[in-house]
């Protein structure tokens, strides 16, 4: 075996993108050495989970860890270092600053090729008592097992969201109807969810409301008070909130620090910028997962989308091209789904806003149509918006908010809008029917008949 | 207006495909005569439905009508002839025979254009006692209110199922999981659900014992015994059962009678032969629904596939084409699902089987994975098979069997096989993800990639 470290393969990094890029590596290359740094204390978990652990659905955290560091030692042979920070990436040293966190040790380490995959680090605005006791973020292990310690220690009733997007929301379902808490969501839009139209969003809002949650939109993040330390109320630019505990829901952005202070080249939201094949600016430097900017499939332009299926697919991607073959990543749609209340939502591809900033000739085209055979019981209603290019009769994307049963048909339109269908193709496709499962006009193409009329 | 009568079309069969293509018709032309002829007493019934209807899930078997006869008078000024029974069609003198059922009196109508939508029936072998009270079919709304009644008058214990594919199964959990009766089925194959590969059709027979259901597989039928008129036994290769009523799931074949007494062209299972716009080989005469033949999109050659679906996108086409237009049908994949007691069942494209008799160059990938996360509560397994062509990399077929939220999944399989997409492709899809409804790679994607290793 050849496990001399000039061949070294570090990894940045030890979560979906770093690991299934290092795990794609092993499939290819049996003796290459490779060398994972993170500087928590899990790999490979679900931060997707995090809603419903708290929420009581799921038991046991570690049942959120999709591998342990020992699983990747044992099975893949991956050298994991945990609870090891990278400080600085030296490109022409071709090395990795790192710091032990236990020991507080420092050392370089030589690389032959390195993966950043450095993630995504929650939004904090610098406002007053940010930091107090009871405001929390949702974005690792760490986080959410402190709100879990909080909640049993404290016992809190009133708790505001700072955010309306979907670990907000989330948050906000897991908290108001499995913890039966007093919820309140502040968000500065008038919308919740801002990855949707406001017209769709309008629905989810009612779904919101419906089960007691508090909506105040429109209304901006001033600061915190504090009692004893611990977080006690909400300071609005319209009014004061008492509360007992704060969960921040405010977005994420590329965790790029590293790669920027190597100076390697930055793409929107000082995303790490890279190329096709997953390469940032730096020879044998690659980069994937929630820190890099995706090209957007339907603008042609690159933007910031952090999401598990991304990091996953992009962090293959990086294996391969790491083992030496040249494997391209095209892009994303932006496709998302989630579930709030009694509502299922989902989205893929450019908004109507968007299409109207890009001034593109564009139509749009709204059903209201059913998850089942309308006789069969417990159908439910579904709204469908999609947004057709003119020119091309391509759909550019499209909004679902419905009942149980309406989210995964947005998969159907990913698929058509990657492989470039027009609407006249979509009418023809041979999709499933059965009165548990649709109307005889899938609602796919019940809208797609509409914006046959549109056009 | 110009309502002579050397422009009515006339249109043969008031179902599905039929009055779709009248009201299509009517969109585009306001003042063309329409003139359909029904023979039986309900229009734009689901079929599908039947089974729910049976089990109770459904309280009226109104709501199985999509539209009344009265509502296409009313909304679309179509002149629904309820009860008339065309006889025959004269293609030279452009006319056809009908007879008023109620009256008992015949006539001509000469048309201009003609549809024909005269459906499918069920197939009922010559066998003895076939015509015995308490031998039904499930394919009219006749049909389906003689089981009705007859389960109200005698209230049967004792059921068997003939035939083990979709109304056969269906009407199996409907009778024994909802009205708990004593439900055996009897098919002379190996296997249930002739439309899945035998390893798939195994899960599904698994599901139907695990309800109570009796399979007696590679078994057939002989004959019926009867005492005072009423069926007493179904009389098979391998004994004799005792049984109270018999419903025959046997499948269907295209109504194609007066098509093929009239001279006109005919293709697989003697379906009446289209063309691309579904023109029959007369002139002015076009046909849809359950009566025509498919070209199915894999293999390229003709095929007979009864679903409403079809009828539905047939009959729109029929009429886009009536009124003037040039629409292309292109035809079918062969998609289906159902939901059978605790699983759900998808198919599209060709079997391995059919792949195997096609002698075609291809490999299978088979993986089992799950409906949501693997920690979300009510996580269920699915499997799902793939059939690809290695040449092309792209997919011939697919089966799922698996819990809630497996089956819809087979759309996106049916998108990315029209749009010809490889499995290359395919895993590079940004499909949606949210635990509540998938792994981070999707099932499908999961599959694509087992069958990278197959290629």
């Amino acid at each position: 075996m050849d496990r001399s470290s000039d061949q070294l393969v570090v990894v940045i990094g030890g979560n979906a993108a770093g690991m299934s890029a290092a795990s794609q590596l092993r499939r290819l290359k049996k003796n290459v050495p490779i060398r994972v740094f993170e500087k928590g204390r899990h790999t490979s978990f679900s931060a997707c989970g995090f809603p419903y652990y708290i929420a009581g659905l799921v038991d046991e955290v570690d049942s959120l860890v999709a591998r342990t560091p020992e699983e990747f030692r044992a099975k893949y042979d991956i050298d994991v270092q945990m609870e090891h920070e990278v400080l600085a990436i030296d490109t022409n040293a071709r090395s990795v600053r790192v710091k032990d966190l236990r020991s507080g040790e420092a050392a370089d380490h030589r690389y032959a090729q390195l993966v950043i995959s450095t993630g995504a680090i929650p939004v904090r605005p610098k406002i007053e008592n940010i930091e107090a006791e009871g405001v929390f973020g949702v974005q690792t292990m760490a986080d959410i097992l402190e709100v879990q310690c909080y909640m049993e220690k404290y016992a809190p009733q009133k708790v505001v969201i700072v955010g309306g997007g979907y670990i907000g929301l989330e948050m906000a379902e897991a908290l108001n109807c499995h913890k039966k808490l007093d919820v309140t969501i502040v968000d500065r839009s008038q919308q919740v969810m801002g990855t949707l139209d406001a017209d769709m969003a309008a629905g989810v809002a009612d779904a919101l409301r419906d089960v007691g949650i508090t909506l105040r939109l429109g209304e901006t993040l001033e600061r915190f008070e504090t009692k004893d330390g611990r977080v006690s109320a909400v300071v609005t630019d319209k009014g004061s909130l008492p509360v007992d505990m704060v969960v921040l829901g405010l977005g994420v952005r590329p965790n790029s620090r590293l790669a920027a202070e190597a100076g390697l080249r930055l793409g929107p939201k000082d995303s790490v910028w890279v190329d096709a094949w997953m390469r940032t600016s730096a020879p044998d430097v690659f980069a994937a997962g929630d820190c890099v900017q995706t090209i957007n499939l339907v603008s042609g332009r690159p933007f910031h989308f952090a999401m598990g299926t991304m990091a996953n697919k992009q962090g293959r991607v990086v294996g391969l091209n790491l083992a030496g073959e040249s494997q391209l990543f095209p892009g994303a749609l932006g496709t998302a789904v989630c579930q709030i209340c009694s509502r299922e939502i989902a989205r893929t591809g450019l908004l109507e806003r968007e299409a109207a900033e890009l001034k593109m000739d564009y139509r749009v085209a709204k059903v209201t149509t059913y998850t089942k055979a309308g006789y069969y019981p417990e159908v439910g209603e579904m709204e469908i918006k999609l947004v057709v290019d003119a020119p091309t009769r391509r759909l550019l994307g499209a909004q679902i908010v419905g009942a149980c049963g309406s989210a995964k048909r947005i998969d159907t339109v990913a698929v058509a809008m990657t492989m470039k269908a027009t609407v006249d193709e979509i009418l023809d496709f041979d999709l499933s029917y059965a009165p548990p499962f649709s109307e005889v006009w899938d609602p796919v193409q019940t809208a797609c008949r509409r914006a046959l009329h549109a056009l």
